[in-house]
C-alpha cells in the first residue's frame, strides 16, 4: 500500500544531513528573549527562519511586529478549503546560557556527540519547531503539495511568558484560523514511549523585594539594631511552606480541581521511582507533598518555587555589610482551575501580611499563563496517536505535562480549537539547563511523524 | 607659651590645599583588595604611598611583600632611643564600589562638595592614615625633626580581614617594635564629640552553600519533587534567630563577658535614640534584642548578619528553574571572650544539624578576627585625650566600637603594647556604602591633633 506521505518521508531521509546542518545554523543565533542585549540576535533569528520558510516554498512569509519580539509567519494553503487547516505553533527564542553555568561546549556553537546535538535551544524549541518546517518542506519538494493546509506561527517570547501573544492572536484571528493546533515543545520519557500531552500547568511569576536601610550599612558600625533584609526575606520564605511541604499561602489550593481516582490510576502507570527522579535530577533525596506520588507532584499539582534570590555582596572575598535590600523571583506552576492573577493576589497579600514592620516588602507580578486541559478521545488526538504508530514506530501514551506553554490555553480559549502537543524531546534533554541537547534520531523520526500526521489529519475530512 | 608643635601646626595649615590634592591622588587609585582584578591597582597604591613617604622625609621606606598584598613601611627614628617610639597602623586597601550601588559620582574620582570629600576610601582608611603621614611630614619639614620616633605600618588587606598580617608582624617584631600603637580607622558621632575607642568587636566570616540538583532544573518538568535549594537555605536562615531576635546557635553567647552595671551606665550616656538610628540608616524601624539599648546592640553585643545571598537567575525577566544551589556569606561580630574559631565551629555544627537531608549544606570559614579591650586610664590613652583638647578643640569620650580591625588584638597580643584608636571619621561617613565621604575640616583638625599627640607622647618620657 502506498501513501501520499511516502515520497516526502523518503525526501526527508535523503536530506537528513542538510536539515541537520540548517538546524545547526539556526542554533548558532543566540536568540535570548529575556536579555535586551540580545535584541539584535532576536531579529537575526526571525530573519533566518523567514528565509528558510521561503526557501521551503511557503507563501506569505512575514516577520510580524509585536510590542516585543516579532512573530514569524508562513503558510501553504494549496490543499483548499475542503481540507483541514493545521496551525503549527513554536518559538524561536531561548533561555539564557553561559559557559560558567556548567556548559562543556559553547551553548551557541552546536556540537554533535553520541547521537545528540548539544546547544541552547536544541530541544526547546528550535529543534522541535524545525521538525514541522522540514515536514512541510518535504511535502512541497517531493510532491509539490501537502495533504492539508498548514500555517506556521512561530513566536519569539515564549521564554518570557509570551507577554504580547494574546493581543497578537486577537488581532490576527482570521490569519491564524485553523481546525487544529499542533505544538512540539514537550518531551517523552524514552524514545520508545512517545507521549501526547493533553494537559499543561499554568504560571504566575513574581518578584519580591525587601528593603531595609537606605544604603548598605557597615555591619560593625550599625549591625545589631537593623533587621537584615536578607534575614527578613529568608524569614518570609520560610513561612511560604508548611512543615509537610504544602504551600502555606491561604487559599492557594482552593481552586485546584481534585484528581479523580481514575486519573490517579492512569498517572500511576507512568509514575517515576524515587531512584529515577534522583538519577535524572541529581538531588540527594526526593522532596514534596507526601500525599501525592512523584509524577503527580511534578505534573498535576501546583508548585511555588524560588527561581532566583539575591542580596548584598556576592563577589569574591568578604564584605562586612548589612545589605540595603534582598530580592527573589518566585513562580507558581498552576493547575486547573487556579487563576494566575488570583494566585498573585493571594501570594502578595500573604507576604505583605507576614512581612515584619522592620523592613518594607513589595511583591510584583512579572508574567502569567493559564493552565490547559483537553480530552484525549477527540479525532485530532487519535490521529496523532496513529501518526506516531506509523511515523515513529511506537504507540504513544496520553499524559499530563508539568510545564507551561502560555499559548496553549490562549489558543484553545480564543480560537476554539484543540491543541495537540506532540513533544519530540526527551525528559532529560536538559532544557533550561547547561548542555541542553536533542537526539539526532528523534529529530529525524519526528519529521517523519509530522509528515504522517498531516496525512492522517487529511483523512478526517476525506 | 610656645610648643614644639607650633611650627608643624602652622605648616600643616599653609599646606592644607597641597595635602588635600595629594589625598585626591591617593583616592583615585581603586585599591580593592577583595577583587583579584585590581591586583595592579593595589601595587600602584602601595608605590604611590611609598613615594609620598619618601618625599615627606621618612627613612627606610619599603614595599614589603606578604603572601597577599604588600605592606608599606617607613620610619623616622631621629628622636633617639630615650624617646618613645610610636607605631602608626593604617590600610591603603578599600572595599569594592560600583556606580550601580547608588554612587552619585565616580567612587574613584574624588569630588569635594559641601565640605566633604566623596570617594571610596575617603574615610576608610586612606584619608585617616594620611593624617599621620602629613602630621609627621609637617614636623620634618617645619622643625627638621619630630619629638618621638615614628614608624608607619600600612597594610593592604584590612578589608579582607588581614589574612597575612599576623605572620608579617611575627616575622618583623624588631622592625615594628614600639611603645604604643595608634590607629585612625574609626569614627565619632559628631565633630564636637571626638571619641577614643578602647574596645572593638571581633569577627568570624563564613560562607554557606546549599546544593540540590546537579544542574538547574526546568521547574515545569521537575518542580514539586525537588527541595528548592533557595527555599532550603531560607529555612536554615530562619532558624538562625529566635523569636526575640537573639541568635539561636547553641552556645553562641556562652563566652560573652556580661556588661557590668557601671559599663552599661557609661554606654547609656552615648546611647542612640530610635529616631537617630532610623535617620542615620534609613531603616523603617529599629530591630534587635530588646534586652539591650541600641548603642549596646551595635557596639557591645555580638551579631550574626547575612552579608550576601545568591541563588539561581538574577538577571532581567523570568527564568523558570529550580536552582542547583544557593549560597550566602554570613559574619558574626564578636565581643570578649568569644573565640572566632569556636564560633565558626558552633555555627557550622548548628547549620549542619538543621539542614534537611533533601539538600547538602556546607559551611566554610573565610576569615576571623579577635575582639579587643584596653583600659582607658593608662598614660597613652590620657595623652590622646589631651591631644584632642589642644589639637581638635574638644574633650573626647572613651567608647566601645562595634567594628572589627583585626590587627588591634593581634598587636596587643604579639607586641604587648596598648593600641590607641583615635578615629577622625564621622559615624555617618558611609564607609563600605555608596557615597563614602570624609569631612575636609576634620581631615585638617585631625592632622593638628596627630601633631599634638606626638608632642604629648614625648612628654611621657621627658
Amino acid at each position: 500500500m502506498t501513501h501520499i506521505s511516502d515520497a516526502p518521508r523518503a525526501y526527508s531521509r535523503t536530506h537528513a544531513d542538510t536539515f541537520r546542518q540548517q538546524l545547526h545554523e539556526f542554533l548558532r543565533i543566540p536568540s535570548i528573549s529575556a536579555d535586551p542585549a540580545h535584541a539584535g540576535d532576536m531579529q537575526h533569528a526571525a530573519e533566518w527562519l523567514a528565509a528558510d520558510m521561503r526557501a521551503a516554498g511557503l507563501d506569505n512569509v512575514a516577520i510580524m511586529p509585536t510590542a516585543g519580539h516579532p512573530v514569524v509567519y508562513g503558510e501553504w494553503l494549496g490543499a483548499g478549503p475542503d481540507k483541514p487547516t493545521v496551525l503549527v505553533y513554536g518559538h524561536y527564542d531561548v533561555v539564557p546560557a553561559l559557559m560558567e553555568d556548567g556548559w562543556h561546549t559553547d551553548p551557541f556553537e552546536p556540537v554533535e556527540k553520541d547521537g545528540k546535538i548539544y546547544a541552547r535551544g536544541a530541544t526547546d524549541d528550535k529543534g522541535q519547531l524545525f521538525i514541522h518546517a522540514k515536514a512541510l518542506e518535504s511535502y512541497l519538494k517531493a510532491n509539490g503539495s501537502a495533504p492539508v493546509n498548514v500555517k506556521l506561527f512561530i513566536e519569539g517570547e515564549e521564554e518570557v511568558s509570551s507577554p504580547n501573544l494574546v493581543p497578537f492572536i486577537k488581532e490576527h484571528l482570521d490569519l491564524l484560523k485553523a481546525d487544529v493546533c499542533i505544538i512540539s515543545d514537550t518531551s517523552m520519557r524514552s524514545i520508545e514511549e512517545p507521549a501526547i500531552l493533553h494537559s499543561l500547568r499554568g504560571m504566575t511569576y513574581m518578584e519580591v523585594e525587601v528593603d531595609g536601610p537606605a544604603n548598605d550599612l557597615h555591619s560593625g558600625l550599625w549591625g545589631g539594631a537593623a533587621h537584615n533584609p536578607a534575614l527578613a526575606l529568608a524569614q518570609i520564605v520560610a513561612k511560604l511552606y508548611n512543615e509537610d511541604n504544602t504551600i502555606a499561602v491561604p487559599g492557594f489550593y482552593d481552586d485546584v480541581v481534585p484528581l479523580t481516582p481514575d486519573e490517579r490510576a492512569m498517572i500511576a502507570k507512568t509514575d517515576l521511582s524515587e531512584d529515577d527522579y534522583m538519577a535524572s535530577t541529581g538531588v540527594p533525596a526526593v522532596w514534596g507533598d507526601a500525599a501525592f506520588n512523584i509524577r503527580e507532584r511534578i505534573a498535576a499539582r501546583p508548585t511555588l518555587d524560588i527561581n532566583g534570590m539575591w542580596s548584598g555582596w556576592t563577589g569574591p572575598g568578604p564584605k562586612t555589610i548589612v545589605p540595603a535590600k534582598a530580592g527573589m523571583k518566585i513562580s507558581s506552576r498552576l493547575v486547573g482551575n487556579q487563576d494566575p492573577h488570583q494566585i498573585f493576589e493571594l501570594v502578595k497579600r500573604y507576604i505583605e501580611s507576614i512581612a515584619p514592620p522592620t523592613v518594607k516588602a513589595e511583591v510584583r507580578l512579572l508574567t502569567t499563563g493559564k493552565a490547559a486541559l483537553f480530552p484525549f478521545d477527540i479525532p485530532e488526538m487519535q490521529a496523532a496517536a496513529r501518526a506516531y504508530e506509523r511515523g515513529w514506530g511506537a504507540t504513544p501514551i496520553f499524559t499530563r505535562g508539568g510545564g507551561s506553554i502560555p499559548v496553549v490555553a490562549e489558543i484553545a480559549d480564543l480560537m476554539g480549537i484543540p491543541v495537540v502537543m506532540m513533544g519530540y524531546g526527551l525528559d532529560d534533554d536538559g532544557l533550561h539547563s547547561p548542555n541542553e541537547r536533542f537526539s539526532v534520531e528523534m529529530f529525524h523520526r519526528g519529521i517523519e511523524t509530522a509528515i504522517v500526521y498531516l496525512e492522517e489529519l487529511a483523512k478526517l475530512r476525506s
